[in-house]
Order: structure tokens, then sequence, then C-alpha cells
């Protein structure tokens, strides 16, 4: 019988590896100097492949074989086992030059999708992305297709998901969404939403210091982390003790930075709050990115756009900001949670924000089973986005280049954005039955009965359970979209006095 | 015959996590979260225990022997293998474990140094000091003593340098430079040297953008590198198009952050002149810390504390300090060359600066050839301080606990710092023999001619020859002391009227 502290010994220099890649990554997407950037791609594509070296070891993969037919484990040990099967499965498919090539490949796609989205050229982007396609289209092939092409990127961010589970899911939100959204636009013709004044500047030093208030009341520890600027916000737990997260600043727009920070911070607590005692192991990370997104959207949209967040925060604000208008919690409220449609997903509201991922979703489906060609997604992108938002696409810079993901390889993810609106609608469901209103408590200014209830629920139990099992452990009942159906109407029915 | 492309595969790997190892250590002094740390000494410590195993993998040890009997192999391809070897016959003396728990030691002993110095309290750092002397000692017996104990660290940092060879050095040196000191502050009471005002603050921000123009102005790219601030400033050329220095603040004293800055940007000009055809191997690297420490000597003396240089940049320092005194070049390079006693080596002036570096060589022969015990380690530094130096170090911060060499398990390192000061010096004299008066040209605010000197002659060479051949080719004449002491009296004597 293999030895399991063999065996987790091999799975820690793995996520060793995997660690070291998210903190190069960090560095390059927040202060790596330019000129650096072809030898850090030769790196990150050297790390990739003694990784995958690693994971399909032969040696490895008898191991785990050995440990799957083993009674002697433990419950975190069987899951330890269950995530490498997994991996070993995969990564067995791919041929070791080509996870290297790909590493490679991204590393350098993500630089020029940064000169591109600056320059608002396709152009620029479009040879790197026809090779991301063509690359993804043969990792499709090499782990073999059983039902749709799309369904084997969709499974990589949330296990078990495919176009069958989200065709359903998406549509029947549709069919909510769609007809609020117009009843809100109906409504906003006679009472207008709330601008922000032009004339004011609300400086960088001032949001900072008030963003890095909000996120150290949320619970997030500073002397674990880091908050830092970057083009396109986002949260990397590198390691233990060491949680690193960025946003971005409008001088304009306090919001934008404001609810990039809660939403991070919400990613980040979720690392900060895994289980160090199974570091380095797949019972001590994150589930999946869809449980990850519900723990970012509950702390951006659940606590954050409320009226009571905004009664708490209010003397901060006005402290930071005082050329700002005397602004009551329920303008600032108002403001923040303003429906309109935009270009900018990350900015959505959250009724026209699900929109945002299903036309990424229909048109990453259109790219991989029906072969769209990448020339032709700047006019695709436009056409649907004219007909679904009523609004025409400036540039694409406010189009198919704003978002990093193709960049870095990532099709299949965006669907996972909105299975976390879901879970997190469903999480403030339960957890309102157990620890009362959640809005009296935060009113409150004490946050944390709502950490301390992620904490054991979710944030520990690291990759013990599936996704969907945790969701349920946690809830009682299986991930369902009616909760979060049910906030979103009432809560908009009562910022834009609906019938 | 083994393959040169195999080998130097290889090569590149092992260089490939030398580089991770220098980014992780720029990232520990620089922005780590404190909580960070312990996560962050496991990552080194795995990542030197592999870098160990693949320098000594036998396999890799036949390519080396097979390669030294080629008749194949060009210049380049000579010094890789040279320098492979004497790495790979360092390397297998010690054992795995023993890598991995030092460089495990190392890195909690910085951690513990930098919490020690910022108290002031050698106990807190003394367990792990002495953990370090004790596998330093490991050490020195693994590779086995030939000659005395301590001179198997020497050879560690300079490639050949013996106590037999430093002991004449330093006491020419001090033979000619005690009786200058003695004459210069002799001098010094009847005419004081000029004092920095205590009312005037130098803001930080000022301070950067003037060492920002500065660094500019010597040549150092700041798209393939960065600034930042640390404790301790130092250097890091990660890889290509990635050189990385920080600097520290005194709003008491902008010469303390402009002088760390011309130090740092001359070791970090060297990183940014090396040949990028051969990165990743040693012929792509420095070749010693003598050398290196000639560059940044070379920019912040020789450069930096003329008046031809204070004439270039006054413009550029009255408009960051309008409030600053109406200093004239002459008056404020006299502040930068004040010759005083002080007790922290970086701020010492030219005159005093290689006493400080005995004081350290002579304690490390007492701790490695005379078992002088660590807890003893304050009392005999403040003793030796008061009779060389004639002042009382009044805490360990400003005494035995003020460098991070110690902390790093760098036993051996200090003495470079003194043969960097003599090749500087020796650079100057043939340079200015090809190039013209060097003064002169710094006047003209375009110094790229000794850039352009040093890059073909010193930095394009990389590891292809050894240190002591490097400044023979480079100068006409091996190694001497001699440009320096002319060079030092020669100033001195200027600056203090000294007959």
């Amino acid at each position: 019988m293999a030895s399991y502290q063999l065996f987790i010994e091999k799975v820690k220099e793995i996520h060793k590896i995997g660690a070291i890649q998210g903190h190069l990554g960090w560095d390059q997407e927040t202060i790596m100097p330019p000129k650096g950037a072809q030898a850090r791609s030769e790196i990150l594509s050297w790390l990739a492949k003694e990784q995958h070296a690693r994971v399909t070891a032969p040696d490895f993969g008898e191991m785990i074989t050995q440990l799957e037919n083993s009674n002697d484990l433990d419950e975190n040990q069987v899951a330890n086992v269950r995530e490498l099967r997994r991996r070993y499965d995969k990564a067995v498919k791919l041929p070791s030059e080509f996870v290297a090539q790909y590493a490679l490949t991204r590393s350098q796609a993500l630089v020029a999708w940064q000169e591109a989205r600056t320059a608002s050229d396709f152009t620029m982007f479009q040879p790197h992305l026809e090779k991301l396609v063509e690359m993804t289209n043969q990792k499709i092939d090499y782990y073999g297709v059983e039902t749709t092409r799309y369904d084997v990127l969709l499974d990589e961010y949330e296990f078990g998901m495919k176009v069958s589970d989200y065709d359903p899911l998406f549509a029947g939100l549709k069919s909510r969404l769609v007809p609020l959204l117009q009843n809100i636009m109906e409504a906003k013709k006679t009472n207008p939403d709330p601008k922000l004044p032009t004339e004011i500047s609300f400086p960088v030093k001032a949001q900072t210091e008030f963003c890095k208030l909000v996120s150290n009341a949320m619970g997030f520890d500073f002397e674990a982390g880091r908050m830092d600027a970057s083009t396109h916000p986002f949260s990397a737990g590198l390691w233990p003790g060491d949680t690193r997260f960025t946003t971005r600043f409008d001088e304009q727009d306090p919001f934008s930075c404001l609810y990039a920070v809660m939403h991070e911070t919400g990613h980040a607590l979720y690392e900060q709050g895994l289980d160090a005692n199974h570091s380095f192991t797949p019972r001590g990370d994150a589930v999946s990115l869809g449980v990850h997104e519900s723990q970012s959207r509950f702390w951006e949209n659940q606590i954050g756009r409320t009226p009571a967040f905004w009664k708490v925060v209010l003397p901060w604000f006005k402290q930071q900001f005082p050329d700002a208008p005397e602004w009551t919690p329920d303008e600032l409220n108002k403001i923040a949670n303003c429906v309109e449609p935009g270009f900018i997903r990350v900015e959505a509201d959250e009724v026209t924000y699900n929109l945002h991922i299903m036309l990424r979703y229909e048109l990453e489906k259109k790219i991989f089973n029906e072969k769209l060609s990448v020339k032709d997604i700047p006019n695709t992108w436009n056409q649907m986005f004219s007909e679904w938002f009523g609004i025409e696409v400036p540039e694409d810079r406010m189009g198919c280049l704003q978002d990093i993901h193709w960049s870095m390889g990532a099709f299949g993810y965006f669907p996972t954005y909105t299975l976390g609106n879901l879970y997190a609608a469903q999480l403030l469901e339960a957890m309102s039955q157990e620890i009362g209103d959640v809005d009296e408590i935060i009113e409150t200014g004490d946050w944390s009965p709502m950490l301390d209830w992620l904490r054991p629920k979710i944030h520990l139990q690291g990759s013990k359970l599936t996704p969907s099992e945790l969701i349920e452990q946690a809830t009682g009942v299986p991930p369902t979209p009616q909760p979060f159906i049910d906030y979103v109407e009432s809560k908009y029915s009562k910022l834009y006095n609906l019938s």
C-alpha cells in the first residue's frame, strides 16, 4: 500500500509550484517592469511543464490508484486523493510540450491584451487570441469530447457543469430579468436616477484610505495580505499568511474602486479563512470558482449595496471626501444600485450583470461549438450587445477587449460568475434564518456575525466536498436559482417603486 | 560525448530556480505581509533543495566531465562548463537535507533579524545567529578545510581569496588610512565640516523624484526595472528586463537616500548590461561580488561624490527641495564627503569605510578560526569599535545588528566590499587614460562615456573570465590596491587642505 505521507509530500510540491506561479502572476499584473515580460513568460512556461511532469508521473498515478483502494483514510485524505485523481486524469491527456507552449502563449497573450486594450485595437490582440483558441481546441481534442466541445471547457471551471445545465438556468434567469429590467427602465423615465457630480474629484489617496477602512471592517487582515492597484482588479491567495487583492481608481467615481475592493476582499476573506492545517493540498484550497464568486458577490452586493451599509460607512466617506455633496445613506445606496444597461461587466448592476455573462457564454458557445472565427468576434459581440442591451458599443475596449479572461485562455470561466450570484443569494437566505436579519446586523457596524457564519460553513471546508454538496450542506438545499430571483426582484422593486 | 545543448538546458533550469528565489527574496525584503513569512520560508527551502538536487544529479556530473574533455566548445561554453564544475564540486559535498534546512534557517533568521534590529535587542537574534554559525561550521566541515576554516567561507564569495591574501591587503590599507584619518581629524579641529540644518525636512516624495532623475541620468532603464523602499538597500537582477533596486529614506538627510540609490543603481547597471544572449547561464551572470561592488562604488563615489556631479544635479536638487539652503556645488560636495568616524557602515565615508569592513573581517575570523561565542559578539564588536574608531556604540542597532548579511548566513562576504573599492579606483584610472578626465565628462551632464566604457569591458563579459583576469583585461594590470590609495589620499588631501 502506498504511503499517504509520500503522496501528500508530492501534492504539496505540486501546490508549491502553483503558489509560485500565483506569485509571479500577481507581480506581472501589478508591478512588473514591461521589459521583464519575455523572460517571465519563459519561467512561467517552465513551471507549468515542471508541475505537469509531477502530476503525470507514472509512480504518482500508481500511488493515487493504491490510495483509492485504501480503507485507512479519513475524510480529508479521501478528498485529497479524489481531487488529485481528477487532476491526474486530465493532465495525463496533455503532452508536456503542449502544456509548456500553452503557458508561454497565455503569458504572451496577456501582455498583448493589455496593450490592445489600452489602444482599443482588437487587431493587436487577434493573432494571440487565434493562437489561444487554436490551442484550446487542441486541448479539447486531447481531453476528448463526450457531449459538446464547449462542455469540456465548462467542466474545467466548475466540475460537472455542462451546456445542458447552463442553457435552462440562463433561460430561466433571462425570462425574469428582462421584464424586471424593462419595468425599471420604464420607472426611470419618470423618476431618473441620481447622477454623480462631474465637477468633484475623489483623490486616489482618499479612495485608498476609505476602501482600506471598509476592507478592514469586513475582516481582511492586512498583516496577512496587501491591497494594490492593477488594470483588472483581482485577488490571489498566494499561501497561508499572504493574500493579495487589487483594485483600480477612477477619480470621478469612488464607487468603482469601493465595490472592486469589497468584491476582491470577499474573495480574499475566503482565502484567509482556509484551513491552514491543510495548506498546499486541495483540502486546504477553495473548492471552485462558483463558490469563490459567491463570497465576493455576497460582500459586494448583499452587504455593500444596502442602506444599512451606507449608514455605517457614511462618516468615513465624509471624512475622506469633504467636498462630496451632503448625501444621505439612502441617496448613496441609490447611486450604488442604479440599474442601467452599460458596457462594462464589472461595473454592471445586479439586474444586468447576468446578461453580460450570458452574452459571453453564448459567444463562447459559438466559438467552440459553432466555429465562429476569431476575426468575427468584435462584430458578433457588438451585434449581440446592441440587441440585448439596446446600446451600441463605441470601441472594442468597451466591448470584447474589456475582460482579461480570454487572454489567460480562460474560456468557459464566465458562467461561474452567475453561479456565484446564485449561491450568494442562497447563502444569504440560509444565513438570515440562523443569525437573523442581515441588514439589521450590518447596521450595528459589527459585521463579524456574517463572517463567523461563512468561516466554518464555507471557508474552513476547503475542497472536502464538491461545490454543490458544499452549498447543500451549508444551506440545507441543493443549488437553486430561486433565492437569487426572489432577492433581486424584491430589492429592485423596492428601490424603483415597482408595483 | 555529452551534448552541450542538453547540459545548457539543465543549467538554465538551475538558473531559473535561482531567479525565482531572487524574486521571492526581493518581495520578502520590500512588500511581503509579515504573516506570509512562514510559508515563504518553506517555499524557499524547497526551492533550495530542488536546485541542489539538479546541480548534484549524477548524470549532470557526468555531463560536466565529458564536456571538460571536449575540444569543440567555444570560449563561452568553456566558461559555463568551468563554472558548473566549480559549483558541482561544492554542491555534492552538501547533503540535500542540510541544504533545505539551511535555507529554512536563513529565511527565518532574516525575519528575526529585522525584528531584533527594530527593537535593538541582540538577544532576539542570538538563537538564530547561533544556529546559523553552527550550520555554517557544518558547511565548512562538509566542504573540508585545507588552510583555515574561515578561508572556506571567503572562497565562497570571491573565488580563490584567503586570509593569507586579505591579511596583508588590509594591513597595507590600514597603514595608509589610519594616518590619513588622523590628519583629517586634526584639520577638522580648525575647519569644522558643514552640518545639515536640522530644521529642514526633505520629503520622501521629493527625494524619490530627485533620486529617480539621478538614476535615470546614470543610465538605469526604468522600463526594465524598479526602485522601491526597504530596510536595507539592495539590488536584484531577477532576469533579463527586470532589475530591481531599493533605497531607504531619512527626511532629515537626503544624502542617505541619494547615495544608496547611486550605489544600487551601479549594481543595477551591471545587471542591465549583462549579455542577454547568455541569460540563465553563468556566462551571462555577473562574475563576482567584488566586481559587482566595484560597479556600485564607482557610481556612488567616483561619480557621485565629486563637485562636477553636484554642478550637474544642483538644479534638480533645488527644484525638489526649495526650502534647502542656497548651497553651492562645492558645499554640497563637501557635505557628501565629510570624513567622520560613525557607527553605520553603509553611511561611512571613503576613508573610514574599509575600517568598517576590516572590523567585520577580524570578527568573522574570530568566530570561525578562534571559536568566538555568538553571545560574546556584541561586546567584542563594541570593544573593537571603541578602539578603532574612538567612539562608543550606544546600542546594537548601531553595532552588530546593523547589517543584513549574517542573517542570510553570508559570513565571508564583507571583504568583497573592500575589493570593490580597490577595483573601482583601478577602473577609474584605466578609464581616464582612455576617455580622458572623468570629472570633465561628468560636468557635461552626459555620463554615457563612462557607462559605454564599462559595458563591453565589464558588463558584457559576464563570467567569461575569472574576477582577477577580468580586471587585468579591463585595466592592463592585475588587481592592485595602489590606485585606491592614490585616489583616496589625493581626494581627501585636497578636500581637507592637508599638506
